[in-house]
């Protein structure tokens, strides 16, 4: 079940680990690229340049088809600062403050005023939010996840997607970490037993022929 | 198990239906007591003086004692204004609008800036919010319910949180519902199903007992 | 929003209140029809063999459908008698014991090998179960349903299928209740709010209709 | 906020990194120590006596002190076997079949009646589970974690365990899996982000501690 990630490379093409079909009716869920996770003034962030630019070309291929595109950013108020547990783990997370510009979504990626910005204060972008309901309510038929950080809400949203029953994709070049150990080891966990791996330029070519073959789906 | 009111009440003076016991970590859950619940200007609204006030009393004693306070309050954007499936069934929720003066908390209650207000796009309390990672990080070890309105966010919050484990309670002169009927019919429900009943008096006078017998738990 | 249900009747056939459309892949949830409920000799039981019968007759017309049919049945073994805090205010929920003959699907119901029988111990058919990953991963549409008892554990499944974001279906003459009065209530809240009321003629009538027009989902 | 797991131990030893209290009101969740997972003769399992070993350690102590212990198993009837996403993934969870020996918990770990198995079609001991209302109900102040595999279900069951707002332990040889790699990476990634690590002997001492110091909680 587990190999490198060139064998599974070698398996993909070969046709084996490739479970899940790409549907008809994907949402494209853009998780934590908030500046305070993509610009390295910010102690969380990372230089994530080519990463977010790649990131906007798989967004681009999904608007022009109509394709439901969420963002999620960790923000929390005063209350949730004092009680969150997780921020007694990581404190740096305080940060990460209702209003302050770290919790906006990166400008690069041109998100419009009708895409979701799902605000959460756990890891995982399923937790506490509304994000199920809506991708249920839009009858998304497969899930392709990227963002940052790999290790960390990346890896957990992926992990609650298929176990919500979604088919589960990962762009893997669309993914930001910190640090490279964490990032290949967990891409390697996720696409070992959560999801199948896309390359942006994969996923931008699934997204863009389903422009042709039907409308928008709402 | 189902018993009319007056039947209730004789019971629960005789030692019956007092399922739970008052716990000394309790959190009070005001729930969608927003300007849109109790301004009857707004479509959603009804007159909620009496309530309003009551409900001040209850946050009063809970505040002197140090207890966790908790608002809830619907609000959609435009995101999910098209998406939510709820607001097919209810439109008049549309009036909700992230950052319109219906989704404020009522300013009658004194909300202070530690106090979350939880935001939520479905009716119960605890479904897609942040919600139950606070109760639980504040070693909450009852519930007590009021708001708005009876027969649908607070009854669904009430039967979310016996579900997540919790004692509770619900203030039944605290609650506001816009037609007799569905307040009575549910309040009998939740009664004799899901929570024990507390007047604001027993509220207040349970509260204030804990100033005495402990410190302010955070 | 509240309208009495003669009203409601004559707003549905002039085309309002008909919030939500039934789709092409509904699922059908039967929610805990189990002896328990459906045998009066069990202190949580009612007569219900009208019920049960009109019951049946949905689920057979989803089955030549290919249309996926999903029961939930109550069940505590030792330790969850012992902690769940619904117990405390429902005791005679206890009968409810794993292996004991209440918690089986009432026969009468021609429950296939391949049909989810998905146990909870809460009131929700989607509170800490695995119904929603079921839902999610059969790409469902829409959710009808129907079971015991209607100011219980259907209506607090029907919130959470509404809240989860499926276009929810509640098939009136199909609900079981042991009184009168919380049923018709507990019907009135739930289709002014959260569902659109079908009869069992009518959700019979949509899934014959859909055999015709596809191939079974599975 | 990474280091390597030298570089942790120095920050632990110097107070570091210490971010969660051990309370006095644990929960001791055991993942996943079924047969399937402990026996190597099943295609999901590995070699791991020392580590049974070690958690019946930690268990017994837990016991005499009152403590409550929870199991999880992973097992699917035959329609969860149909429509679980996660299985496309994973085939070889399907070996994982209600009443089969191979999801039994291991019997080595001498496990009471009264002892709950939470089972689970998920990664998660919390997801679509009664886990949660069973901690919340005991009134849980911490979660002690342990099992299999450190890269799979436990990780994401440590993951939502701080996310419920539990601060979370991991009892990092008590945990198994079936390589070496992911093992280490998960146990960084946990210990730096969302648990504090505890060896078997440290969760020993201190089950053993509260036995003096309090009542059996239940």
């Amino acid at each position: 079940m587990i190999a490198d990630e060139d064998i599974q490379a070698t398996y993909r093409s070969a046709g084996f680990c490739g479970a899940f079909e790409l549907g008809r009716r994907p949402a494209v869920v853009v998780v934590d690229l908030s500046r305070g996770f993509t610009d390295p003034a910010c102690p969380l962030g990372s230089e994530a340049t080519a990463e977010v630019e790649r990131t906007r070309g798989v967004l681009d291929a999904a608007r022009s088809s109509g394709v439901l595109v969420t963002f999620t950013t960790i923000a929390y108020d005063e209350a949730a600062r004092r009680t969150t547990a997780w921020l007694r783990k990581v404190p740096s997370l305080r940060e990460l403050a209702v209003g302050s510009p770290w919790v906006e979504i990166d400008p690069r990626l041109g998100r419009l005023s009708g895409e979701e910005v799902v605000v959460k204060t756990g890891a995982s972008a399923f937790f506490g939010t509304s994000l199920l309901p809506l991708l249920v309510a839009a009858q998304t038929d497969c899930v392709i996840v990227m963002g940052a950080t790999t290790s960390g809400c990346v890896r957990s949203s992926v992990v609650d997607s298929v176990q919500c029953g979604f088919p589960t994709f990962i762009v893997t070049d669309c993914c930001v970490d910190r640090a490279a150990g964490p990032h290949a080891a967990n891409l390697f966990d996720m696409t070992a037993k959560y999801a199948d791996p896309l390359t942006a330029e994969e996923a931008v070519s699934h997204l863009e022929r389903l422009r042709s073959s039907r409308d928008p789906h709402r």
